[in-house]
């Protein structure tokens, strides 16, 4: 195991009605900023349970973070925070809203001439003003973690952050919030949490007995519960288990003291700013190809992985290695996500080649190893082997 | 799932070399206290390591904390801690050093007449002095929570209280602090660790796949690197992953949104606090029994722990559960740790009858149905069809 640090103080409420905390949570004290997306809050009943719930508090509100949310959207929040006395915020939705807190935290306590440079690039930043969550999408794990990711409209750049001081104070989880999430959006949660968890455990095994079945254990939920949800979407019980698994996948624990890859990240990053694809989209397309390369750095685990997660033990390795990405992508595809290009009007060669070419021009080198180049990324990309 | 609140703001630092840290982690405009018990930290070096890297913190030192940490030894350090004007504490030990200061740094901030009344029994205050910890036992998991075990020995009572504000600032893991342990005392490490999980995992059935999955990993991993490390104490993987199964058993992770049993912690106190015996023994004492005559309401999870993670499938259920019930014993056997009251000197007959009236006089019902009795304990512990 290699050495690590812990540490995550944030609040959470789990359950039915939880929202009903608002009114404890928020100091009485403090001006509020809700900060929230493209107005889904308002049609599920969550919005009017927050404003219930602060309806003794004095509120301000911000709307409209984006999917995606950039810089420039986020400085607009940073500006009504400053112009009304704010100093509290609560983010409700899902992890872009979150994400684009942490960024807005942080820039409404420190005076930047360039807060892109200065939050972003440089991390350089030591404290921010509190805020809280309630969470009504299980995807991202911000709600637990102190990472977000920030796309910057000018630059063409989409970039995370990580900082210990924006971790939420609190966050609410009510899985009675995402009753109303459309399946497609389920989807992208589960695939979104999955590879989160294949981030932090396909990698160098390097004796972790601990993580890795902590690891497996919500790979084996996700699987279960995702395609149950998709088929149930009203059973609470499915929500609440898919929704605690999202959060558990992102809050640090499964990586403590691991090797961690996120290369699939890196490179989806870069498809959805080229291509406007759905982050979890974008994960599903790199993954097989990315494994199916990496396969001899990751054997030992991926063979662990066939193993405990399904059950595929049968054949020489580099059949169970092909068996279980397929397995793998087929997961994705039963809840409705597709690992082909083409399915998203894309032409594989030449996204590979545009992809590959912007780490090349980087002269960037990543993953657990450090051993993925652009030139390997555009393989990763035309591998195709083991998709159907 | 039930409804939960989780919050663990404790800091961890695990690794090789980490007690290096200590100069920056405590305050260095605070007077410290060192808090340790019978001195083994002198013969294994952990205190020089403490001691050289606090040497330009204003230090006293407080040494005795007994193996059942009691609240007149308690009381003897929060006089020196008054005295001295100490305004941060350092844990140096294990569950009973650390269990002991969680009470010393509450009773050292609040002026109580009577601090075993307000405190352990009333459980009334919200602030305690800051303190960190250096962990030199893998066993109780009072590293990263806020409970603890404290006797009185002017009332022959034994008692656990849970207070947010007693988490440590932070806590040290290196495992290289634990070359040095007798066997005896890993192993009682080993299964105070496994019935701190089974106390959250065998219980109702209520539909909770991540904490299910993440008990049936810790279980596995201590079974494992249980036997490994007794018979390769040198080895420091083997040592690292026990020390973090045993933090992860107890830090309230697996334990959220579930149903908690706790009794065969209840009724193995009095046994410690009747006849002396070490508390993971008497643990083991108690659960075979407890769970043979409580398997009809933990029937479903009896038979899911079987198959998951003993791999016990075949037969009828009861033969299922005798099986898994004696595997579990074996496997307490495997380190040292017999589940017989004549191993430990002790009559059944008069253990039982005693055992069982102290519950009977308080008239207390308790496990996770609320439906053990002093005269179902009696039944428990005279229950011997699983042991060998």
């Amino acid at each position: 195991m290699n050495n690590f640090t812990f540490y995550n103080p944030t609040k959470i409420l789990f359950g039915k009605e939880t929202i009903s905390n608002l009114s404890s949570l928020v100091p009485s004290n403090k001006k509020v900023i809700i900060i929230y997306g493209g107005g889904s809050i308002k049609s599920n009943g969550v919005y009017e349970q927050v404003i219930n719930n602060l309806k003794n508090h004095d509120v301000v509100e911000f709307a409209g973070i984006e999917s995606n949310p950039t810089l420039q959207t986020c400085m607009k929040a940073v500006d009504v925070i400053k112009s009304n006395n704010v100093s509290f915020i609560l983010a409700v939705g899902g992890g872009s809203v979150i994400d684009a807190v942490k960024f807005i935290a942080a820039a409404a306590v420190n005076n930047y001439d360039d807060p892109w440079q200065s939050i972003v690039i440089e991390n350089n930043f030591n404290n921010a003003m509190e805020y809280g969550s309630v969470l009504t999408l299980p995807a991202t794990g911000s709600e637990m973690n102190c990472s977000a990711v920030i796309s910057n409209s000018e630059l063409g750049e989409k970039m995370a952050f990580s900082n210990s001081s924006v971790y939420p104070k609190f966050s609410i989880l009510d899985p009675s919030t995402t009753f109303s999430l459309p399946s497609s959006q389920v989807a992208n949660g589960v695939v979104d949490a999955y590879v989160h968890v294949l981030e932090q455990y396909l990698t160098t095994d390097i004796n972790t007995p601990v993580q890795d079945r902590w690891a497996e254990g919500l790979l084996l939920t996700l699987i279960d519960q995702g395609r149950y949800v998709i088929d149930n979407p009203n059973d609470y019980e499915g929500r609440a288990n898919l929704m605690w698994a999202a959060t558990s996948a992102l809050n640090g624990y499964i990586g403590v003291g691991v090797d961690q890859d996120w290369s699939t990240h890196m490179i989806g990053h870069e498809i959805t700013a080229a291509y406007g694809v759905d982050h979890a989209r974008s994960l599903a397309i790199v993954l097989p190809g990315l494994l199916s390369i990496q396969r001899k750095q990751k054997e030992k685990k991926l063979l662990q992985y066939a193993k405990r997660v399904w059950g595929v033990t049968q054949g020489d390795k580099n059949v169970i290695i092909d068996e279980v990405i397929t397995r793998t992508t087929l997961f994705f595809q039963s809840v409705g996500i597709s690992s082909r290009f083409v399915d998203y009007d894309i032409n594989p060669e030449e996204a590979a080649e545009k992809i590959g070419n912007i780490f090349i021009e980087r002269g960037q080198l990543f993953g657990e190893n450090r051993d993925i180049s652009g030139e390997l990324v555009k393989k990763i990309l035309l591998n195709r082997q083991c998709l159907y």
